[in-house]
């Protein structure tokens, strides 16, 4: 259980240069733009009748502040994507150097070419970032810094930053690269480098602690929502139609959940969090014959997490991340469904879509540039005001400062109590649990 | 100030029978998506260095209720929308009718045509909705139901509910439609009549307090990024090019500061709640004039309801719906600066938009469909609940339900503190004040 | 060679009722808005310095003709979708239905479920369209009738449409369809049964010949033109980014070609009329290499039916339609990049998207709406004049007649010469041949 | 009457430089990809009952000479926007500069800033176009050169080209643009300079003759659909509903009738080429107000040049491009059926949407992307062989060379015996004349 101090964050030291930022400061009604160290966001928003009430947590609240620990004329920023695509990650990159540059005067702010691996002058130098070269990256997708997954040798970060005289790092990424920017945060602490690391959550999946949505996911509901649509039209268009897409979300279904709710045209949504069977009398497979043999058509949306328990025989794989490969639920899910069909003698028209790369590398929609505009200049904010070591949070709607540590120890999940999970049982129509074990026997998380 | 008894939802009694909803009933592990009417959320989340925290309010949360006032099998809803267009109108009807019908099995669902009107049966009956009117309503703009401005003879509208048997009353609009459900609520309680009326709210401005974004909203913000992504094009199209796009907002400028923040390409941002001068040394036309000189283009974004006070001196009007008709701001502006600059012998190229009914009358777009399927299906379970006079609010994040009486004391509007106020400083980089008078004179709020 | 035999259209018989169009009787002016069935349009329009011209070949110009073969408050119609989805099939259904009712007066029209197995009592009866289930279908991809491959006992489908008393027959599909529309209209001319059998050419890879451009074309390639803008994100993003993207495209490479040109961002197109090696010194491996050596990054978009040279040793197979299935050359190609950089030690980051299904199941666009209206209510012109075994085509931008049996010939390809692969190389600046073999023995097509 | 020599093309001498393209120099098959001068495309396709058939004009055939005028190698070339936006723009710029600098190896291309005056240099010089400024400009609306309207003095542009050194100029503008081009090739070619000159046409109207369809007009039409389904929204939204919607068109009807037929939602489609009247017993209005108290709403689309002989005794005023300034149809029409329905005792909610700016400032869509590069590569093409005083045209489908004296004598229009108004009447449902004078007097065209 997490305690007060948990959620505290480090700070670089005092702050001793005022923020040139033109908040309010003659004008009184104004006054209160700059954020004190001292607001704080509670922890605990929501009273359940049959749980107790943890009265004693409270984030730090974001924004900028009016004592700069670091000078923003002599300062050097550089900022770096790792892992995969994600949309919004041009507008981070631009709103942190928009903000740096015109915000605060920051008169260097470099770019890390291809994730961690940048450092490495093997693998070329740092990019000088210009108005001219950002001006527009908003309306691509991808990065135009490029990205990769992997670690990066300590002593040749430390190097190139302290080489390059960089005080202000911004690292955009998942748990790896979080986990990669706490190593930097504490060996730069080490050798008392002062050195304001800040990271900028980056999932798709929406499955970062503390992270109440992170950029990119609301792009990618509606992306996903398009392609249900078109899931839709395939299984309507053919006698007994039933199409299958497999969806991002490796350890937590927010997209597949999402865009079930957003398009309304999902038959039965199957995620990480909810476990199923597919045999009779009670698995997924006699729910939907049911449903096909009743309406003449049906659609899944599965999160390619779901149902890795089938693949329990098999062995594990790792990718450069270190994440542990998935094994393909969806063409398993889509050979099942075939043969049982087939089995039982009826037709049945079974298509199969992975729309993963078309999903993640498309510009952030409207809604996620607001989010990545707010997430990049409070994390400006942030490490000129000397706080390192942090995550940019979302909770209860308030942007906060969360401890990386804090944030890396577990994934956020869907919990089938959710209002979320709840959207979907209704606009599915699908059961509550398709499981052929007893009840006791069903551990839900 | 409000009081605990401010936030606390009237009910029509017990509830006796037991939800239809297959809620983890057998299984544990599940059972608790039903909500409590003992959950609560709290009010104040947020706790600023020098204010004094609420303690002493909450609201109560929004859900599936597992006791249930009213029979659903013998129960009769009606469906009615007012005022203005606004995104996901009908994603509304439709999740209301399909929670009703297939989650609950309540067999008679009507729709109450253009307004409160429709409850006249001058004006033609009502509409029993079914699975073929309803199925593909949401991929079209506007309300399938028809709307209109105005009361109803509170006599005709409860003969027309008694004759119809209808127990189940959805209101969806704004302020003066919920005003409208109020006087529902209170005259069918005091003849003794056992109807529920909940209010969804509906108002593209996003000015419904304790709603903290209401639908509709995200959609009308994605709209107008467009349109100022197209001014940015006329005013870089030609020389000492200045666009004026004029967006909805009648007390609040959510939109204008929202579309702001996601194009980034706005230079002046001018909304109700922040005042602002024309005239030298320190007023807009000034500014203006220095960015066309020093960059050459500008785009400013004006909500409808900004610089009312120049118009001080002309003549007030209402609408049929009560509301002051505002004077149009945009013309007004637009012709200001052209003789500004007519006046200073400078080029200028000034084109003015208006794209009000273009935003308005659009579907949906992905985010509002997901609110509004939330807000539907609330709003169903606390009527079945047998709730009513309220309304449902958004609060951190959660769905809650407001007592219509206290969300209509007062409207939400944007403080020049927040969050989205300072995103919107920071990305046109406009003075924090455009003022001649002192700061001593400067009332914000 | 053809001859002008082979343009010429058949007919039911001569006009005896005069058509109900409002089409500039009274007004002089207006009279020429009727085709006369003496209009033409010349087959060859570019007259090639080193080419004889053909004098002699004319098509029918289509379009409403002011004396009938039937009397259309007598008529009844059908009409019937086969084959895979195509954005558009709702707009041409609707259009259908719309001018046979309003412009006519057409007192029924029925839709034929699920392609030609409809006609079959067994799978279910016909459906009576009326003006709410068609109104807004153009909004949603597929067909609303369903649709499915193969044929139909031709004795069942000649039962039905003579017990439905149906003489106004409209087959929407690609060249099984309009071959099985020939055998319906060959058999009822046997049989005496005045029944007009009018084909309108679906076909997503735009091959049928005599039309210019089929409906869900331009649809697909603005989809595909997407899907090759994530590709380069993709490419982009990653050290030696390779995004291989496979397009539809069985026969021809149209999609491939004009999402090339649409979208800039290819750098090398494969279609199935341009052949070419994988190995060096000129094969495509080389080229690539070179290209990412170069520049960090490449796009291939492939056509499904390139490259199918490669698989000449494996068996074939045929589809329920009765056409071959082709090899799946995407993943090949993919498997050979990954081979190729690996074996010669160099990073390549290959991902492969395979977008089919979204492209062909999402409504039609602006351009396609305007196509699919024009096809069908030409259709429905030419069906009531009495004209019948004909196809609906486009020829130097104008509508005409064409023979069935003429069009099912030979399909429609990419011309290595034509102005289109000319846009493709200089857009793409991939060789004019990748290919090891001599320039004598290149034969394209 | 226009004869033979009318089509002649203008060339400054003999081509005398291979060209650079990779056109199947080796390989025979290939070889024909260039295009002979001796290539021509029919002027008459369509052959008509009554009329006599145009045996004699053929236009000469666009694309790359093998001999070239100019050594590219040794070239300059210019690019210049006037008039008002159009989508496609930067599209146009972004091709011509590719083909010139990767297929033809063309070492310095400028651009001229905000339209002809761009060449004096009281107006800043021009403007040197590189990879990086020109990479990603076809994402955006406008014109990234910027443009403005109104002639520049033909000496000081010759004393730029001539200081520059520029032998290639492109020209991209309508009428006025076009015969400002005209009058530079007719100056340098006195002056002896030997300086291409190509005009490639800007119409959104899509009114430049001999121009099938121009860039931009697809998207135009794209972006009026959007606003026509807004329209009908609200129109249904509320008690006999009415939207006008003005959209452009000076001249010509193409984009109201266009984007009615691809809408299918329009009531009434009111165009310059098709007179009409207001008053009863034939004029607009009382079909209007039957159509209303029909079916509850109504849609109009009408193009701004539409009726604007009910302004004729109002005084004219010119732009600066010398174009007639239209009075406000739009606004005249919305009054005069607000007057009609309360005269008439009728509930009307009218609303009015002028959408001009925002049709014509987006990026070009897909179709337009496709027809900018063809466009803008055969306009490279002409200018390097030497072609000069040209536009480029689409006829028939294929691209020409017209010269511009020839296409500004006048523009295209819609024929009201087109297939294309022959859509709009079907899809509108609307009289074939809404008229009172008597069918001799009418005069269309």
């Amino acid at each position: 259980m997490i305690g007060p101090t948990d959620l505290r964050i480090q700070t670089l030291g005092e702050g001793h240069f005022a923020s040139p930022l033109t908040l309010g400061h003659a004008r009184g009604d104004l006054h209160g733009d700059f954020v004190s160290d001292a607001d704080r966001i509670r922890y605990q928003v929501e009273l359940l009748a049959d749980e107790p009430e943890r009265n004693d947590l409270f984030f730090e609240r974001a924004g900028p502040r009016n004592s700069l620990f670091f000078n923003p004329k002599e300062s050097r920023a550089a900022i770096v994507t790792c892992g995969g695509l994600c949309p919004g990650l041009n507008n981070v990159i631009r709103s942190v150097y928009y903000c740096l540059t015109y915000n605060y005067g920051v008169p260097e702010v470099f770019g890390v070419p291809y994730g961690y691996r940048g450092f490495n002058p093997a693998n070329g130098g740092l990019i000088r970032l210009t108005h001219e070269l950002v001006e527009n990256i908003h309306l691509q997708g991808g990065t135009f810094l490029g990205s990769s997954r992997g670690p990066e040798n300590i002593d040749i970060i430390l190097e190139t930053l302290t080489r390059e005289k960089i005080n202000l790092l911004f690292c955009v990424g998942g748990d790896g690269t979080l986990r990669g920017a706490h190593v930097i945060a504490e060996a730069a602490a080490e050798r008392g480098l002062p050195i304001a690391v800040v990271g900028i959550p980056k999932t798709i999946d929406n499955d970062i602690s503390y992270v109440w949505r992170s950029f990119g996911y609301a792009t990618a509901v509606e992306k996903a929502r398009e392609v249900l649509f078109c899931a839709h039209a395939e299984a309507k268009g053919a006698p007994n139609g039933i199409t299958v897409v497999k969806l991002m979300g490796r350890d937590a279904g927010f997209i597949a959940a999402g865009a079930t709710t957003a398009s309304q045209e999902v038959n039965f949504c199957l995620i990480p969090e909810v476990p199923f069977d597919l045999e009779p009398p009670n698995g997924l497979l006699a729910h939907l014959e049911k449903r096909v043999l009743d309406r003449g058509h049906a659609v899944i949306a599965i999160a390619e997490g779901a149902g890795q328990n089938f693949f329990t025989n098999q062995p594990q794989i790792q990718d450069a991340s270190g994440n542990v490969k998935q094994h393909d639920i969806g063409f398993f899910l889509r050979d099942r469904i075939v043969s049982h069909f087939a089995n039982r003698g009826l037709t049945a028209n079974v298509k199969y879509i992975d729309p993963s790369y078309i999903i993640r590398s498309v510009p952030a929609n409207c809604d996620d540039s607001q989010v990545c505009d707010r997430f990049a200049r409070v994390a400006v904010h942030a490490a000129l005001a000397g706080k390192t070591d942090l995550l940019i949070g979302l909770w209860h709607g308030m942007l906060v400062h969360v401890p990386i540590s804090l944030s890396s120890t577990r994934k956020k999940r869907i919990s089938p109590k959710s209002n979320l999970w709840l959207s979907v049982l209704q606009a599915t129509g699908q059961p509550v649990a398709m499981l052929n074990r007893g009840a006791s026997n069903l551990d839900l998380e």
